[in-house]
């Protein structure tokens, strides 16, 4: 089906630079789509480190399994990634395809199979067809250049109606640095690793151990705040590539207090990457904040944000325009986690609609249904019991959700 | 909005006899709808014996914090429900409608406050004004009959679009014995107590410490077997009354083996009552039967197929009659439960798809998506690592959910 860019696209793509170290082509393979491209090759200078995450899901695609076992070894060389099949429970011949798309990979580059990391995107339970790769591994050799980022982040789309960049510069040690971030993730998002498909590459020099870290910790509060449709996928991958090419003095303690501001801009830019894949979610309208307030602790404020944002009632709700506060009291309700019905105060954007455990006094439904219509809503709840705090983002949830989901594989 | 009758509603209603001991009356007291019923006042032979199930959000409406306080007196003489407001997160004024609703009832009845028990449905957080119960409720009294329940199922509806009634007769002792049920629920409908309201009745002789007993066990095999939405609702109530008039020597010790028909009557009609809130889940048009088997643990296996169940993303295929078990994986592997994807094997009714981790090697894409054009749905799975197993009922997720929702409150 033919889906219009959601209203919630970002006005412009922003422009990102090169990053010294890092070249792309892209090339349409034929994997599923016709007339568009499919797979992205990626190859990084020698030396370059790498770090990941992945999903939690129990039944992991066989990319997923592939990174995992190789991202301990910390240095990458070539990175391939199609959309349109996720290699994901595909058995042996799912294996056999990532060890085919890697062993090609490896030969076009000229290095060793462990350094290829993969990722998949698209249906479940097909066989991957690998060998179509092999047609267009050396061109996509040859054509590798600095300036691909636009053209990379479109490749790996699958239902996303927009390409997902982000860029930041930065500082370590008095040297400029650069991170480009692409995404790509639309539905089946969920925390834990909202992302399906996140690649940032930075030209800075770090260790992969301490860029594991920056990594890990920045995911906590961006792309595992983000949830479209509470699906987890099989295939959630965000990798992270350092080429060591700025020419600051490497770093490999995590705890360098001169990567301050690197950790800082590498989540404010997941963040960025994070809501855009919020912002695409299918079938989007509006696109949601919600923040948790006054909980026992910030895991119990995450857990309570999450069931405001995952619940179909709330966000149709908000699809309809409807300053339905009963239903965020729903959700609150429902998390299982400590609340007091009495404390609660509940906020849409300014407007204070419920205070401990009523309706406002001052509730003016025309207030109220006022601040629904407009793009971007903030739901707020204070629960009143305690210092914990959480925010999350999501979308509302449209008939357009529907009309996706009920036709996309047939 | 005119909402059509569901698809899966059953094409006739049973025909509930009178329960002796149990009288009942309906009226239009004006909470909310215009032209129907709202309000169903049921009234108790003295010393018939109560018990009661309710929602487990910590959220809870007024009269479910009302019924809670008082089941374990074990004794009931009235019960009032409307339709149209739940009476929840109203503060104190919701406290004072529920003692005001109280008062009117045990005044028009002749009994005490603490034997009225109470249940509202309908909108959240709006002032339920009891007063309005003051002008019908010596009238529900004079009208009151046994061969009301038809009456009573239809004025406790909301979003429902058809009622929901159920009777088994079954023996104790040699005593023929009657259970009458009924129901409603739509939407915000998820264990625990999927139910939103159900009222049982029986004409037998049982104590309500047993008669809890029974609930309690049959409950957890039907009501917390059903979703709609995933979302738990602020009012779910079951309540069980039993008149003590059928004749049977009365039984107060729940393993009783006398009780052994009555009990399983009485599960088999929460069944058919839990089916036929998912049968009305909001906008469905097919009904699902999701089945684990060989999970570690039965509560595991209930988790997986509530995960199942829940995902939005298998709703949409079962909607889009596609044979999407790739979501069916993804729904196991986001459970958190322990699973090996190379075990699994996947079956839509009587078509395997897929076996020990890949699509199955006899799968025909045409015999699957033929299976999906049926009404009835069965998404059987057996996870192959233990002997626990679990079944779940729910509906697919369809256009109309949105469109029903989007729209309640405005």
């Amino acid at each position: 089906m033919s889906i219009a860019v959601s209203p919630l696209a970002p006005k412009s793509l922003p422009a990102l630079p090169p990053i010294a170290g890092v070249r792309m082509a892209t090339a349409a393979a034929g994997i599923r789509y016709a007339g568009r491209t499919d797979v992205l090759l990626a190859t990084f200078t020698p030396g370059a480190s790498v770090a990941g995450v992945f999903t939690r899901s129990r039944c992991p695609s066989a990319p997923v399994e592939w990174c995992r076992e190789r991202v301990g070894g910390g240095t990458i060389r070539a990175l391939v990634v199609n959309s349109g099949n996720a290699n994901a429970f595909t058995g042996a011949s799912g294996r056999a395809a990532t060890r085919l798309t890697a062993e090609l990979a490896a030969k076009a580059v000229g290095c060793s199979e462990d350094e290829v990391f993969l990722a998949s995107t698209g249906v479940i339970g097909e066989p991957l067809d690998a060998s179509k790769f092999a047609g267009v591994m050396d061109g996509l050799v040859a054509a590798n250049a600095g300036d691909g980022w636009e053209a990379a982040a479109r490749a790996i789309m699958t239902t996303d109606t927009f390409p997902k960049l982000a860029t930041r510069q930065t500082s370590i040690g008095g040297r400029t640095v650069t991170i480009n971030g692409i995404a790509k993730g639309s539905g089946m998002i969920a925390p834990d690793m909202a992302t399906m498909l996140s690649f940032v590459a930075t030209d800075a020099a770090i260790s992969a151990g301490a860029l594991q870290q920056i990594v890990s910790s920045a995911v906590t509060r961006t792309f595992n705040c983000v949830t479209v449709d509470g699906d987890t996928s099989t295939s959630d991958t965000l990798l992270a590539f350092a080429t060591g090419q700025a020419g600051n003095t490497p770093i490999a303690d995590p705890a360098d207090p001169a990567l301050g501001a690197f950790a800082a801009a590498f989540e404010d830019l997941l963040a960025e990457l994070a809501q855009l894949v919020a912002r695409d979610g299918e079938g989007a309208r509006k696109f949601v904040t919600v923040e948790v307030e006054g909980a026992e602790s910030d895991a119990s404020a995450h857990r309570i944000a999450l069931s405001i944002a995952n619940s179909p009632l709330v966000k149709t709700a908000i699809a309809g325009e409807d300053a339905n506060w009963g239903r965020v009291v729903m959700a609150v309700g429902k998390a299982g986690e400590p609340a007091d019905r009495d404390l609660l105060t509940i906020r849409f954007g300014h407007v204070r609609v419920a205070h401990r455990g009523a309706r406002d006094p001052d509730y003016d439904e025309a207030v109220a249904s006022a601040y629904m219509k407009n793009e971007n809503i903030l739901v707020a709840v204070d629960i009143g019991l305690g210092r914990g705090s959480a925010r999350v983002w999501t979308c509302d949830l449209t008939e357009g959700y529907i009309a996706i989901n009920a036709d996309y594989r047939s």
